[in-house]
């Protein structure tokens, strides 16, 4: 398949020449054959006019719990324990495998439509969001979540085989779209014995780990009181940070200098979900400090539960505006390094090299945004747009690996009719509520 | 004309019934006849299908500057200084009196596709923006921008008179769409004896007053250091606190407890634009602070200059996010109140009492939201839907009045892409660039 769009504006994200007007773009198979000075006898199977559209690396998401769109909006401006006690995992003790299934699905539905085509995925029962990613073209980076304590949550059972016989199972699928990790849920879920069990079995397998990392002081605190460790050196000290692949450490809310400078040596992601961390009053992460001090950093959303939606444009505008203010410098988190924690950044975390940036050779993950809405105009800068006032309304085509999933309104991979019925319905049965079209306000 | 919307559900924010369920409402004329309980025997002249729709009161916008359309993403990423002097006042200084036609006009499609209906604008040559606002079929509080001390602005050089002129011909336009009330900058650029002229001239006309006040310490400073008072007791001493119709002060981003009682006390109308605040780095208002001491609270947007756009649900958001993030606690500014904060609270600011719930009687300032999107889906909690998933793109119906404005991408009173093509091209005149179709990427 070789597909022309022409005449379009682009934000390559490529430093040598970050944006090129008038000109032609050319995909065969999966890659990007030519970006500007496509030649001409390449001879497409089909040209899209790209007038009035500005292309753009697709989104990657460096932290979620997909399915858990199920519970968007079931817990609502509610404290920490009550959200985590009292509703989330209330309604999880109801959760059933297919159920994993149609929430990935819908999760799919609702990232591709905002320009999303990978994401790190850390949850239970995950052959089915392989399958999900299978079927919708898209890419992801999966991990069972492990917890190694005894706990009332039996999503928590999964003997830590099955988990590890997942990650063998779908490594590398789908044409390398599904890659897999380890997932133990965090330091504070499972005991040491295991993480350093788990770091063996992916060096035994050959990959990552994906796992949530010091959230809170009181991670922090009980840390140092148990281990003499912070929470980021106890991980570095169970192997968990010098894996064959990367390790993607959720959050780092609560850190040290020092921990800075070990995250950085190690090469770690952080992956920093910064709508999540204010929606649930979470301490915010030193994002400018980790930039500052050399940690690789990613942007994600956690799971809509907390997050309320899968929607990078949401992430760097909560991003931007947050430092900027608490930083009191306007200057603070410019915004073409915004849209590079939204695009290279994260594709490099979940180990798809030589996405988030449009060049010839690299693969096509590519998004076009339709740029007339009122809200665009005058076009004096276009990363402002995507960053301060675009929306996924705006996401007009959505191409991964040259695969055109999205188009205007329509899913090309992904029923989202059917996906739409069986996930809320499933929704409402998780939460012991009667199936009805419109739910009515809990507040 | 009678319109129906049948089997719809409704955040009517009416606190007697929150929501409802599967209703029909009926809109008569400017007025809503019924919500819930359509007599038998309305015949409607157009009936919608209202499933899968959410009704919602209009949004109002508590403080803008519309025609700063033609500066959006003009000035990035900028110390205020500099975002000031070396690039806003510099366009400006370009600005003809048309095209404050042009960017109102295209301030107003913005406005209409996300939802709002009414605006509380404050700038120059402001005939232009009464014009736009009787065609489009909206609703404005409107004031003429007043420098009264000398000033490199030429735009401040509109003569007095002339300002106080266009209250008293635009008083009432429209069918009473068009609301006037005086506009000088603020404290800092018109003095003393100018302001208590102000004040004099607002009694005289019967009318209100909307101005800058106290956005910064230095201002703060400055007033204590000159006049032994607040800005916020500076105004009151003036006479700005105490007129015929409401006060709006815009922003308040630094004051004392003593200024909040003040406030309190006169009903003052606070209009808070928090994406400003956060993007420019202003100080935070204490808006939590604000509405226990009883202040009235309305959300705004501020100019798209420095908010990028004019979209009443980033700023709830922004609120939202930032207030639980920095208050530590994520049940601060629960969803109902923000919906509050972006539709009865501005509506009733400028004027428009009784906009802002759904119940017959009301004025027929209502939208529409498609529901199937599916960061909406499952649909556990409409509000927190509207507050944090949310966006332009799924606005579907607009009223204002009771006359349709918007229809599913149909802007029915406003010629969106003669206005879209006229408000850039001036745009990009204004800021001394040739005229193309999108501008490069000036970072």
């Amino acid at each position: 398949m070789r597909t022309v769009i022409r005449n379009v504006t682009a934000l390559t994200m490529d430093p040598s020449r970050p944006l090129l007007t008038g000109i032609d773009i050319a995909i065969e198979g999966a890659t990007l054959a030519a970006v500007g000075g496509v030649p001409a006898d390449f001879a497409p199977d089909e040209a899209i006019d790209g007038r009035e559209l500005l292309a753009l690396p697709a989104f990657f998401n460096a932290h979620t719990h997909a399915a858990m769109t199920l519970e968007r909006g079931w817990a609502e401006d509610l404290a920490f324990e009550q959200w985590l006690n009292d509703k989330i995992w209330v309604a999880e003790s109801a959760l059933e495998e297919e159920d994993v299934y149609w929430g990935a699905a819908l999760a799919c539905c609702e990232m591709v439509r905002a320009g999303v085509v990978g994401f790190a995925d850390h949850y239970f029962w995950m052959d089915q969001v392989a399958r999900v990613v299978e079927e919708s073209g898209m890419k992801a980076l999966l991990a069972w979540c492990h917890f190694g304590i005894g706990t009332e949550h039996e999503l928590g059972q999964t003997p830590f085989e099955e988990t590890v016989a997942f990650v063998e199972r779908w490594k590398g699928a789908a044409g390398g779209r599904v890659r897999t990790t380890m997932g133990p849920h965090s330091l504070y879920m499972d005991p040491p014995g295991v993480l350093r069990r788990i770091a063996e079995e992916a060096h035994r397998v050959g990959v990552g780990v994906h796992f949530h990392l010091a959230e809170s002081q009181e991670q922090m605190d009980n840390s140092v009181a148990r281990y003499g460790l912070t929470p980021v050196a106890h991980a570095a000290a169970l192997g968990l940070l010098d894996l064959p692949e990367a390790t993607i450490a959720a959050h780092c809310n609560v850190v040290t200098g020092d921990d800075l400078a070990l995250l950085a040596e190690k090469g770690t992601w952080v992956a920093h979900t910064a709508k999540t961390y204010q929606k649930l009053a979470m301490a915010m992460p030193p994002i400018a400090s980790m930039i500052a001090a050399g940690v690789n950093v990613a942007l994600g959303t956690d799971g809509p539960a907390s997050n309320s939606d899968l929607n990078l444009f949401e992430v760097m505008r909560a991003v931007g505006l947050y430092q900027k203010g608490v930083q009191q410098d306007p200057q603070a988190m410019p915004r073409m390094a915004l849209l590079r924690l939204a695009t290279e950044a994260p594709a490099a975390a979940l180990g798809f090299t030589g996405s988030g940036v449009l060049a010839p050779g690299r693969p096509a993950d590519v998004i076009l945004l339709d740029t007339t809405a009122p809200h665009w105009i005058p076009r004096h800068d276009l990363a402002a747009g995507v960053v301060y006032t675009a929306n996924s309304g705006d996401v007009a085509y959505v191409w991964c690996d040259g695969r055109l999933l999205y188009r205007r309104g329509d899913y090309l991979t992904l029923d989202v009719e059917r996906i739409r019925w069986e996930a809320e319905r499933r929704a409402f049965r998780m939460v012991g509520q009667p199936m009805q079209s419109m739910r009515a306000y809990q507040g």
